[in-house]
């Protein structure tokens, strides 16, 4: 079932996509060039968000399989929109082993015979524009929903408090991370929380159910629900981040380290006698791959892929305790036990 | 009555601001301190774009104040989102005489105690995520309304087509300036019009016109006003940032000369034999009082600034004659006919 959503998605967004490149076209070919690097960040990812709609939808017996797409698109544009400001806010060029959207505009620039300097201000105006209009069409889609007044306002709130929460998140991670303090366990959690669990778990499982028609309290334990396995998901990704087989994930094993990303992997390193030894290092850009390898082992000893795996497994207790408690859908409660099950068994 | 409009858009800038940076400071004082930070950039504008939605909506019988605030309100929260978003790209931080976002947020994180790399870093991030919110609470405020669906649905397209175009716009300003060829004058006057004119005159008055129930063949011919009327306005600006008085414009006049601006203005002086003489010192971000003196009289001498004011002149006579062949309601082409006249005795 999710391999069929993932085709219709894959249709709606190349159809979106397809039409507004076309309608780009008559303001220019550098426009078209922009609105194709924005289709080419939303292809690639692995569509977590539009699953998390369907299941939700599909659970509470929702059966119109173009409405649910409708809305599993806009979140997805909403998570390509967060991408490439993301990117943008940490000067990245590069995104799932491909050059982003500023580093295609950079590139498109030098071709077109623009300086170093020019080139990054081309960069940086696509990838301000690029969000802004991914952003604008997440908007849309949920706003031109044919459906009730009231549901389209509930769906408009989730969306909403998606931004809000969002933005608190992506502001307090980075004036975290620059004001170069030992980061607390607390402070970690609720900014993976705020920056991605809430529109990449909560929203679309909240949309989807709402769109079914389902009641606030069941809503309610579905975004609990969201909020912790999201949070799950995230730690588990930063601690396979550091340990994890890059040629599984797909990033190297050093970067993070290298960046010295504020996790929760660190925030347990930070409470340990360890911890003097590995802030010296941490977060050094000349990071060898030596070096690395003895952080990793210095947060193996010290028992920080210890913690950080069994805080991970705590937030999924507390996660499936939310799917035994709400009246769910049989169905719908298996599906998200298991999805619940993955967000562990990736790491273990 | 523009008078009483003015306050009910402060009063609901002011309630709506209120309310976000209540809802903001649950997550922080930089979050709620960001929401004050947009609220700033709102204020101290014309509020032009209020004021054609609510001349247009009135003008056709429209008398729910409430309403035509709320629409009034989504184009000024979209012109704060690009004005924020438009100084990211050219990375200024003053704007109107006052730090803007990224200046306000800069000083902050001086305060905090971040160097001068990490404040540079958390003043970007404040101007990305200030104009992503500024753009959503647009969306929304349009998305919420209680209007029946197919006027609704409407405004979303005008609301659409306004960011689709702007975008266009900036993108073609900023990858022309920065080819560092010649400006051709059809290039900027077509930028003038998707980067401004579309979404400060075109839309507000669509906007109105549509809320109040009026017809698309009349709603055509305001756009054609409004896009007319807009880049006349712009050309007028751009001559009044060159040879106005900066004690009355508010700006300094040498500052689109040290810029090197692709104006009307400079793209008629490329057309005349002064031409190497003013592109010479044009652009050069080191020159001096006399030398502004001495390229404005260039400009003067070779016919530049005449031919500017006549291409205004002639954008505000089409303008008008859009209001003649249309049938406005009276009242309505007298407001209109006024606005279009007032582009034109700026600057004579």
């Amino acid at each position: 079932m999710p391999e069929l959503l993932d085709s219709a998605i894959d249709e709606e967004l190349r159809t979106f996509f397809t039409e507004a490149r076309i309608r780009a076209g008559a303001y220019g070919a550098h426009y078209a060039a922009l609105w194709e690097s924005i289709e080419q960040q939303s292809s690639g990812g692995k569509r977590v968000r539009p699953r998390l709609v369907w299941s939700a939808y599909r659970g509470f017996g929702g059966a119109d399989r173009a409405m649910a797409t409708r809305v599993a698109l806009a979140f997805e544009l909403l998570h390509t929109a967060f991408l490439i400001h993301d990117d943008l806010i940490d000067r990245d060029t590069v995104r799932r082993g491909a050059p982003n959207v500023a580093g295609r505009f950079a590139a498109r620039a030098l071709e077109h015979g623009a300086d170093e300097r020019a080139s990054a201000v081309w960069a940086e105006t696509a990838a301000v524009l690029a969000g802004d209009l991914a952003l604008s069409r997440a908007h849309r889609e949920i706003a031109m929903l044919p459906i009730p007044a009231e549901r389209r306002e509930a769906l408009l709130d989730i969306l909403d408090r998606a931004v809000f929460i969002s933005a608190a998140g992506e502001l307090a991670d980075v004036t975290g991370s620059l004001r170069g303090t030992t980061p607390a366990l607390e402070a970690v959690l609720s900014t993976l929380e705020q920056k991605t669990a809430v529109y990449s778990f909560e929203a679309p499982l909240a949309a989807g159910a709402v769109l079914a028609g389902a009641g606030p309290e069941i809503v309610s334990a579905l975004c609990r629900f969201g909020r912790l396995v999201g949070v799950a998901f995230q730690i588990t990704d930063d601690v396979l981040g550091v340990f994890g087989d890059p040629a599984i994930t797909g990033k190297s094993a050093s970067a993070d380290l290298r960046e010295g990303k504020r996790t929760a992997l660190i925030a347990h390193a930070a409470t340990t006698a360890a911890w003097p030894r590995i802030a010296e290092r941490l977060g050094d850009p000349a990071l060898d791959e030596d070096a690395a390898a003895e952080l990793r082992a210095a947060l193996l000893e010290c028992g920080a892929r210890e913690a950080a795996t069994a805080l991970a497994e705590e937030h999924v207790t507390l996660a499936r305790y939310e799917l035994d408690s709400a009246e769910l859908p049989a169905e719908l409660r298996v599906e998200l036990h298991e999805f619940a099950q993955r967000a562990m068994e990736r790491v273990r």
